[in-house]
């Protein structure tokens, strides 16, 4: 089994961080294929750029069908494009917002949300409200770094984040933690003795639910919304999506 | 990695049928041991069927902690027992509903349930609002069948569940249909060919997601309202649960 | 009329004292039946404990339904078996924490719940999302106390009370206290000297719902979901309840 | 105890069949009065004559207020006024479609309303969702028949009103039925047995309700938003309201 | 263009206040006639005078048809009267709360609400929540300031408002301000400057949407619940009112 | 003033017919900028078109920028990239869809939408979510057609969304018409006359909209989620956007 793991965002040492989650949870026999586009930001903080990011996604989707993968997943919180990356690729495609929320709901009764920019979390909130996880989540609990911070981060990093774990645990009654950044991929273990709680990073819940869905024989419904997209002409630089 | 299966009601045909379905998904290396009750309801089609079916899981759940199992599932699709489950147990709890919307919001915006009994929608109502997917599902739809009668049902079986996810997809733009009994464990793929959306059935869904939690170290978070049962007296008949 | 009123736990001195409080505001000509399982918890503090007292619950109402009782009540604020129970009664079932609720919202437009346990608030939640009352209620606050540490608790007991019904009522602006376990029966008028805002135990709203529905010859609907359960074999230790 | 049933239209008839309604619940010691304003609309009809039909409500309930009654009841199935009559009474205040949805509640997982003109559904919708009681009510249907022709009808009255019935028993799954206006509080038992359903009128559930709080010691929360209304003057034909 | 803006209560120079903020915004070309009833409290701040002063609003709606203004505001927070008004006008009715809210959503993905007494705030969430704003609005934060205070009040109103307005910025992440109440219509700008956040004025709000329906051709959809109220006989100091 | 209307598509044409509908509606002094990316799909039917035209929205709305234009709007039913573009513009963005649903919700209590292809029936769904009128819109409702077929069609076409507005108005007791699709600028007018029912067109709704906030002097909120941009360094043929 090949899954495809794309970082929205070009940095490559990222990519790298997430295609290391990926793979260390991988069962033997799936491959991990990590990959970034070549064109956009080198971090995703907010509409802006998650809309930029989300023409990257669906090129590495492109190239992941055409290497006939046999999954996709969007490893960024925001889950950019993960509708249309549905609709375009035939394999199953699955965000790791989306993964996460899942896998917590499966270990608590109620789970928040740690992630780095404040400015960030209305994205987490609109998809936990599109999910149907509004009523499950106490908080989405920011830590003020930006995203390419958390690469150059220690022991304080860890902390920053137990804080905000903490109060979530504390004062809202939060079981579980889920990792609100495809960077803190590689920050779970240490979130999780730090605080006594699970901590579900999405790369790895990701990873296993699109292991599942292909050992199940599901991939996308091709019927309605989610179906190929209408062949029509794009134009312009786009031109060479026209069908 | 052992997984058990508990089939909350006392029919030993249903039970084996669940077990294969189960094991026909789980991957190599994945024991899967089905099981059910000895004391308890044949079927369970109602909230006082349901009531009494949770002492017999509960009890399962005893036998499957002291064997050390990996993870238990709770092949009901009212998921009978699942939170007090997940006190009782340290291993994860998967129910089988809550398995499959998890796995049907994976692949559609839109799904549709289709289960047996009429009286037993209400079940699934509740468990979808609960889990945070009533936006998802367009309708839970009855074949008005007792879920014995899926036992000796022939053609004429997927032709009645057919035409009832046809309507949830022509009418309500459901692309995924969810299997509302786990006595309907083996009808996924007909049903499937015979209205080309995919179908989920939730004991499959429920194995592929308690080998993910497995694979990923995450099990029930013992912070909180799911921690093991506070040790107390139990009296008469209860007395060998007191602690 | 007679109405039984069901202690869901085995604790006969909290059987007594609901029984009391019952009594105290049934009308003249209404006698109070108070009576609790001989099999279950000693207190009930969670999913597990609610799961295992449900039976008693329901062998209770059996007994009622002998006795040809005009209603039955459910003493334990997580309304245990109470959906069961309506199947499984011909007399009409009210649970102590709908009763609260409903009265609750009756006189005031905000009001929250003072409970014990803070791993029993999820209970509470769950139940005000399913019976619609999750917008009017402002908080489940807790003073993590176990149930039965009620019984021997003098006046810091009603001052814990009264912080958290403090707080609800300037913070959150609660209009009203509603007192969230069957062991707080005979704490509100205390409770509400204290704070001054009314405050709604649950099991003499019950009564008077008990009575009230009695009046009006309203029972438990009997078609569709909460009709008699369907005649079927039960097996081991449950085969007495085969039809 | 004395309640007070007031009908906010002007029609006496009606105020008459609502006070029958109301004492035929009514225990033994309980005295219904019933009355209308003397200003105001002869029927209610859409949200203009409920505006101008809560001036009389309130009227009444001044008048109430004088006469020391120990509840008032506001027997429209908009509940018009139900508010602002909770800040200016001393006792309790109950409206009559807020009592007919808790009772329906008690007795179903789910209800439908049956009412007049299909102008006023959206008035009853409103309500549900204030209240809490959305989910619980399957739809709100209409025999677009006038409020006052309800005054003349014979037996297609009740035909009209059970074709409704039966759509929402049989296609929406509703085990009980709330009349939903007050003009056909003499209407229940025959609508009862026309479908074989629980139906629930508000007058009668509202004097239940309120006989209920009596005997609890119960009254409006007068801490916050229910409070007496502030004291200032009023100006023109108002000013006998200044304090 | 001429556009009737309603003063609900009968303070005059909370009319003049209203009246100078509705002119400023207005464009060349756009009459604004400032009123406010004869009858009725002269602040309004509970759900009684509300009561109250909607006879006032609809006596003003009435006159200001005759006069065929283009369009009716009513400059009251609470929206008094609002579907009334919509019913019993032929040109469109627009309340002020709903006219902040929609522009406010307009501006930010998250607003809060400012406003005077803690006991007004039930109406304005009623409010939000009828209309669907409930997500958007973070919450409704209360100055405890007597409405006709706001006419006296110096630069310690300023700070105290802005005192909430940024407990809701920093705590809760509001990036818009809404005035909850029309006599705070003078304040938007220095609130405005003094934290840094767009401040919508209600008044201001509601004179462009009105300008807005009128240029697009837009009324109150006559079909239905909003239609003109259904002629009948009005009785005593309303019988003016039948038709 | 200038608005820049953005057609979010390719075919320019319906640039054309959507400037046309703009200019109509725009007060004099307001002068419509109609343009259109230059790369991009022809026509936006389902997620991946609507991710795709996102690029070229924002390209749009830096071109606006540039000419300092006073608002932007975004002239397609699924709002695509709306938060984005309010991020990157200085002054206020709208969207079509949003504009309309906020004026039906001023002149009908529920309202519904008529679209095109049912495959994008889903993306009005979200909008209604996430902006708050779930509740009041009673159904999107398609005529599956593409959006390009709406330019060569003749009386039938109107005939088509006049059977789908009856249906809504009928069945649904909607009350208002939200033309769901830019190309359908031009028949407000006759669907109207055909149905009998307002009908909201979101180009004139948005035009009217943009000219408010500027008169407000109201702009996005660039305080939290909405501010500029964070400046980072953008790869490949992004690189332009560095900053």
């Amino acid at each position: 089994m090949r899954i495809q793991v794309i970082n929205p965002n070009t940095s490559e040492a990222m990519t790298h961080k997430i295609g290391l989650a990926a793979q260390a949870v991988a069962r033997p026999g799936t491959q991990i294929i990590a990959c970034s586009p070549a064109d956009g930001p080198v971090s995703i903080e907010g509409h802006f750029d998650e809309a930029i990011a989300t023409l990257g996604v669906l090129e590495e989707v492109r190239k992941g069908r055409e290497q006939q993968v046999d999954a996709h997943i969007i490893a960024c919180f925001g889950d950019p494009g993960l509708l249309a990356a549905r609709e375009y690729a035939s394999a199953p495609v699955i965000g790791i917002a989306e993964a996460a929320f899942h896998m917590a709901s499966l270990i608590s009764t109620r789970f928040a949300v740690v992630t780095t920019l404040t400015r960030t979390r209305i994205i987490a909130e609109h998809l936990l409200q599109r999910y149907g996880f509004s009523e499950l989540c106490t908080s989405v609990r920011c830590i003020d770094l930006p995203v390419l911070a958390l690469e150059e981060s220690g022991p304080e990093l860890i902390e920053c984040m137990a804080e905000q774990a903490r109060r979530a645990r504390d004062e809202e009654g939060a079981g579980a933690i889920v990792l609100g950044c495809g960077g803190m991929a590689d920050l779970g273990r240490q979130l999780s003795e730090a605080i006594g709680l699970p901590v579900i990073d999405g790369v790895a819940a990701a990873v296993k639910l699109a292991e599942s869905l292909v050992d199940l024989g599901l991939t996308t419904s091709k019927h309605g919304d989610l179906a190929d997209p209408i062949s029509k002409p794009f134009k312009g630089r786009f031109a060479y999506l026209s069908r």
